[in-house]
């Protein structure tokens, strides 16, 4: 039986749910960096999925980090919640910045990076039941090049 | 076929999404009040379901504006992100605020009311095929002096 319930947004997270680094989950065969995974609602591994079709989950990218490039038959819903980044969806790059939407269809090949020297945090809701990602080989340096950037000038800017 | 893209949020709501006045929809039998509904994905009348089982939809209630009191058999993932306000569920009423989650179990009697001279917005995650809801009879009189509360409060809080 479920109970509902309200869940309290509290410092660094939510009240009761435990982040997990997300590439120590072994979910998938992609690549993350400073990536944390917040399972919100419908969590089925470790915990109850409350009669929910779909898993709310929150990921939160350190300034440089990302998510893999990968690809998958289920579509994501994704919602920007803190800071600024971009997605890449097939070849192309846009910028992302708070409650903008990315809706990623079945099938497309996206990341999502932390490239603007913020923490970029976001809702990504997916089926309960679904496929599982396949990773898409990095292009020869570049995602290295991009991320060392990001954290020079990340670096740069956190000095007094 | 469907698309990936990204869904700009824009002053008032987000770029290409038409926002509705909830109880002009005439989904359900309830009572809504200074209700807008924007449906941001997966919607099913009014555009491409785009593969998702979910829909993704934000609602915005005007201060001293509240959500149906009502029940249905599906589940609801929400997520507050603008201002402060309470929310019922069954017969214990709690505070909520930007990013608190609520889940409503299925068959629980809800309702999101603006009570706090604030707009409260929120996402609200259903299953794309669910049941309709059922409207809960108002306790004699109690939603409407706390709406009346809220909205006397909200227009001494504007006065310059």
């Amino acid at each position: 039986m479920s109970d509902s319930r309200v869940i309290r947004s509290v410092a660094g997270g939510w009240s009761g749910v435990e982040p997990a680094r997300y590439k120590d989950e072994g979910e998938g065969s992609g690549c993350f960096l400073g990536a944390t995974r917040h399972t919100l609602l419908g969590a089925t591994s470790d915990g109850p999925a409350d009669g929910l079709n779909f898993e709310v989950r929150y990921f939160e990218l350190e300034p440089g980090g990302y998510s893999s490039l990968e690809w998958h038959e289920h579509p994501h819903a994704v919602m920007i919640l803190k800071g600024r980044g971009t997605v890449r969806l097939a070849d192309s790059t846009e910028p992302v910045g708070p409650f903008d939407i990315v809706y990623v269809a079945p099938g497309e090949v996206h990341r999502l990076s932390a490239d603007r020297a913020e923490t970029l945090g976001f809702l990504c809701i997916v089926d309960r039941e679904r496929d599982r990602p396949v990773a898409v080989p990095e292009e020869e340096g570049a995602g290295k090049a991009a991320r060392e950037d990001a954290i020079e000038e990340s670096a740069a800017e956190a000095l007094p």
